[in-house]
């Protein structure tokens, strides 16, 4: 899987046409699923098997698998070793298990991994031949920083976050969009998804029992009635492992709130569950529900604006070069082109995961930049120190531009410091300044970092804007 | 009440502070009201009063009434009779009892008249000394068209949607953010609150019976989980006249979405109800709710934006008048002003409601304009038209430029028609643009329209953006 | 030469930078040229092989050719029979001339044909090894329409309008801005080219007598002066045929705004001339210039802002297709893709060149839209309708949205129509609104055009946007 | 006269149209002026009664006198002396005499005295009742700062920057746009004035010679021709004291760009000149050349957009207050106002000058922020920055974000810190960032300022932003 650098809003225009003649019919069947998977990705996949193989008996078009179906590892080593490419061998058995059925997979969440490092929490929908339709990157991801209580939770040490929101994709049940556990959280997404065409809108999980208990369903009718969309939720269910257990409960709703079917709810006396859910998904009956109380057409776009803005990121080339003033950057360490600027690896880095965002136009000043410009390097850099606070897992940061010679300004170009700051990181806080004041000056003792090193964090850090 | 003009952001800023100090404790205890509302003013306030008073005797300092607190009429045109200015008898009755009781008032809905055919749906809120502290114009109304059913429920044949979102209003149990019945069904309105602060939504209500059954809690408890914020929604209970029943269940939902307290919900055994539910607010356990799982941390701003866009209006000065080509264009007959344009009444119109927006700055043709105005005019225009829609109870609209003398510009200064349509206002179709091409010209036959009477269409159009 | 899709700020970074080596010294000798050129382009080039020759033998690094350089036709049919495409022989021969003379040559105004009818007034900057370094469409026609006086000057009959600025081009003498002719009556271009990092400006002309006697040398010298920039402008001079006549003077002015050297103007009295001028391009004495004045640092960027608007243009893909509510539009159809929406040619056309512009997002009505995409939609129907009045020799449009269904909407998706319009098109100027209404109708009596025609349309309307 | 706070587009509208009524003849007769002015309030004075009379004599009904008619100082301190209040007497002096002579004036420069340290050069224009019509501060400042040289001319260590672009002032002679001097050099400022209805460009300047034999003409010139302006430039003459001298040739150029009168050149012989040149102003020969050769028409805005920005400010309440995390930032520290955001002076000071800038709404990380309100926050931040390295004389800044608390940020509200920087202005470059670090920490030895002292610098500050 290649990176996906087009527009978003042109995604999937052309499977959307061509494909609508697979829709004859209003009704079309479909089953939800749940299990408890374990660390034995043999075992999982078997049981998938069997899950999708019951689907189609009951005439299931479609199948949903929870969040990490693939696997639950049980610590963080263990699910970088077990994790495999989107083209790997996994991924070709789910392939397979869709085009023996004859039925569409949507793979609830898949550990993507990209390289040794980097894992992206995948939501695949496969068609009935096994070819694959979509791929959803989890854009919420759970970390949780309490510096006072010294409280670290992070999904992102193990995963990436992804950065794009697409249209939904047609099915033989209708247009889904897709969305992965922690996003049912944000209404934003459901109903950007909405507004472009979503008619169902999937959450595959694996929700804790106590969060579970509190919010699962009344969140998933929420979205189901204020979307006027079906929801179909896959879930995970009961004991993983030692550690992790999760609530279970898989169910498919429909536009107006009610629960059609559902999977049963973990209550910590059995520990294992595989069930399907089935029900009719009637698109008919959403457009009826829709015609009846039109509050999509309530919304009130003239006084508050939910858009999308990740549309301008620029594929990058690495045999270009762009000029910094009298220096020459390499297209290999550039990591994200926005439309006025471009964010690259540094040659000598204050602390670990300094890096620089310039504009492409030569501009010594930040007064030399028009209001466009400004607008787009600040929103760029902020962009960028979320990204670098994940890769650095650090909860704060140094944003800053030396503005000019006498604030320490040694190349002649605009250009913000991204510095990601940790607890202690220098004796004196200042120190990181005194440091940056000296970083590019000739009489620096430290090293310069070697192109091949700039341009191997570049090529990590690319990754987190996918 | 006088016209709120000022950018919303600085609403409110100034009590924030100053009343910082009313809130020393984290717990406060509030009351939330159901009753049986009808076309008895009287009556009604004479409940009110009951229940606030039980409310004071609970140590509640802060009392939530329902949507139409007021009355609940048989019909418009009594609605139209009952209801009041903010400035009149009822008004000071409220504030009396707010005074008298020590203790703060959100009247979830008023309808606050503001001439004899514009009413809006007013959420008020009153402190303990008797003062308003802040107005919210619900701004979703309910309004369905089924041209081919020939279903016309609407909403605003009563009432105005009101223009604006403001930030929260302090109170000794937190941060309130104003919020009415339908407006529950779009989570845009409670998360704009959230980031403007709120730490309190508030929902009263008048919902239907079987809208009640099965959205009432499940949408108050996932805007309150969503959001991390008590929700506190009053609620209209039972039956107010042989027409219109009510579903009650008042409810206080706490930050984790557990309903700490309701009242009874209908059934349709017992017609009438009057209760209060009590329960402590209390902001700690709030923050600590946000503090374990930062879900306001978590939105992905850099990847879906939400934002309020109002805030360009500016305030319209009845003695200037504007160039419009060779022709003057009087202040009194704009009703709408933005960054680059303004809306205005028509001197002849084509249809009831043609009105016009124009830039200020000279400009013949649309290819003069720059790209700001371009985007601003029809911004503007598109939130004309929504108004005039309502206003003429129409579905439809032409929207129109006539960019040059061949394309029937009669009048060299850029400007958009809107005229709103309806089914058959026209023998053909084509009739309207016929019209629209003679409307300026000398030998038309019509009259041309008053001064008086535009200034008039003006003044009742400008209620329709506050 | 294939379409230039990509945002124009990234373009020519990479040679900026593997050039630098190439300009080691601040001193460069340039020459530039006037001739007389006829619809002899076998014996304009044999001048321009002459002019070259005689400025390699001063030791000139660049030569500057006027505009119009391969031949000035008597006719516009001629001017389409002579035109050649940037592929062709012609520009072979210029090549071959620049690698002989190993000298960098400015064709400062080529007749590139893309087709029959499309002709791009170019300028082909070509290097010492002759290859094409850069080309400039020239964006600024000189159009004239007085419907009073029935005066209809267009240069717009025989080309089209260029639609992109692109950064300056590194060369031996120093970057280099190319524009032609008219283009130096907008200082807009001029700035930005400077933004940009323009060194040297560059007005290849052919400028009438009464023109170039009254503006030629004033605006030359202005464009030096505010730009701190050498202005580089060869001209065409004398009579080229029975019909018109240029001025000549071709010059060569320093950031001083001082005339360095220039070539004999017209005075009617010898009606040909071939002469070149020298100077010395000196980067030093520039940059001494724009440090004693700074002036652009002195641009008020905080109170005005003059930006380039056109880099969110989109490459289209025949093969895909779009959802235009139930019916499907061929990517072949479709001209111009923005960032939000795309404009494709008709099925059925009112007036020739009725084409529409829609957003991908489905969206029936203009309220559903956001406040960025109705922006963008009018926006791009602005910039469609000036190609289309071009196209069409039109000076007025209809510019149109059916809002609903009793506004003649007949396909429920958003879309805005464009008329061009002339005078008398219609019997009433209504009817066209007439058609406009049936013309989507089932019982329309015109037939419908094949989608051939509509992708012929579109293949050439997309030439209008490179 | 008062702060003008409002959207400069309604600025004049009123009085475009009730004094359309003068103007009923396309022709009228204006006079330029020049003189020698001196330190002598009281012989200027006198020089300019007797020019005014003089054109009053020939009919003239606008007349235009230069930049600095009040009067030349031989160094600051007297110019600071010598400058008076727009209330102040002279300004009396100057109606009198448009009243008197029932003549227009336009007074191209004017010292406008706010308080001690506070002056524009202000362009004032008087109508024939002696009242104050418009007023422009000039915005383009003449400051050169070249470091390695040592040579630091500012024209802003006497002036302050003005901050907007107003619309043309109808007059009897057409509608004016009003600039100064070196706003010449910018096509910008004119470019707007004319899309913003200017018929007559007015360029009040005292020259230096050498600038003026070389740039003078043919500037003036050059506005003339592109926009299609009369352009009147009243003008300095010879030698004011034994430092400064002016070039003269007061001129009247009209819209093809023809000088129709001029006042004698400065050639070194004639130390002193008191002349007027009188000339016709043809708003319908305008109107000719304008449709002749329609210029303005042919500007690109769809390729490139120049805009006026400044809309945004909003008015300063001392009274108010913002809540700035868990303290509390009075409004009468708060020097500038945006839609988003302020900027207000500091309470312990890094460096001089060293202001901060905060978000109106809540947010404690810049990832908190919409892309919005990052955008306006950083715009507003470049805005400060310059006008603070104005005020401190400084070539640099520090613009800094300490975001989150091992940052340094030690106050949870995102705030952008703007630090002018000078050579040597810490020992170490560094020192800065410790001081930054260290600055509201409470054990910080250096003493808080006082309110009073922070409102003073802030109400020194606003006047930067009028």
């Amino acid at each position: 899987m290649h990176m996906i650098s087009r527009c978003l809003f042109t995604h999937s225009f052309k499977y959307l046409v061509t494909e609508i003649s697979v829709r004859n019919m209003s009704r079309c069947t479909v089953a939800v699923c749940q299990f408890t998977a374990t660390n034995n990705k043999a075992e999982n996949l078997k049981i998938v098997k069997t899950l999708v193989h019951q689907a189609a008996e009951k005439h299931a078009k479609v199948v949903f698998l929870p969040e990490a179906s693939d696997f639950i590892a049980s610590n963080k080593k263990e699910a970088r070793e077990l994790a495999e490419s989107i083209n790997g061998e996994l991924m070709n058995e789910y392939k397979l298990i869709a085009r023996n059925n004859l039925i569409w997979l949507s793979i609830g969440g898949f550990h993507e991994k990209l390289n040794e490092e980097t894992i992206y929490n995948s939501h695949v929908l496969v068609d009935c031949t096994g070819e694959i339709k979509s791929v959803y990157r989890k854009v919420h991801l759970f970390d949780v920083a309490i510096p006072e209580k010294n409280i670290y939770l992070r999904e992102s040490d193990l995963n990436v976050g992804g950065s794009q929101i697409f249209p939904p994709s047609e099915t033989p049940a209708g247009l889904i969009g897709l969305a992965i556990c922690y996003d049912l959280r944000f209404p934003e997404l459901a109903i950007l998804q909405t507004k472009l065409g979503a008619q169902i809108l999937t959450y595959p999980s694996a929700f804790t029992h106590s969060t579970g208990e509190a919010h699962w369903e009344v969140l998933l009718r929420a979205r189901a009635i204020e979307n006027q969309c079906y929801v179909i939720a896959a879930a995970q269910y009961g004991k993983h492992n030692s550690k992790r257990k999760s609530y279970g409960q898989a169910m498919i709703v429909d536009p107006w709130g009610k629960v059609l079917a559902e999977c049963p709810k973990y209550t910590g006396d059995v520990d294992t569950n595989e069930s399907i859910a089935i029900a009719d998904i009637d698109i008919d009956y959403l457009k009826k529900v829709r015609q009846e109380m039109p509050v999509q057409q309530h919304r009130r776009n003239d006084i508050y604006d939910l858009s999308i803005v990740n549309c301008e990121q620029t594929s990058i080339d690495d045999s270009e070069t762009y000029k910094f003033a009298d220096k020459v950057i390499p297209g290999s360490t550039v990591f994200l082109r926005s439309k006025y600027c471009y964010a690259f690896t540094n040659i000598r880095c204050v602390v670990p995961g300094h890096v620089l965002i310039a504009t492409y136009r030569p501009a010594s000043r930040l007064v030399d930049l028009t209001q466009h410009e400004i607008a787009d390097l600040f929103q760029t850099a902020v962009k960028v120190q979320r990204k670098m606070e994940t890769e650095h897992k650090a909860t704060s940061s140094t944003v800053c531009v030396q503005d000019g010679p006498f604030a320490g300004q040694t190349v002649a170009q605009v250009h913000v410091h991204i510095l990601p700051r940790k607890q202690g990181d220098f004796d004196r806080n200042d120190d990181i300044y005194y440091q940056l004041a000296k970083h590019d000056q000739d009489d620096n003792p430290n090293p310069l970092r070697k192109p091949e090193e700039m341009a191997e964090e570049a090529k990590k850090l690319r990754q987190y804007f996918l």
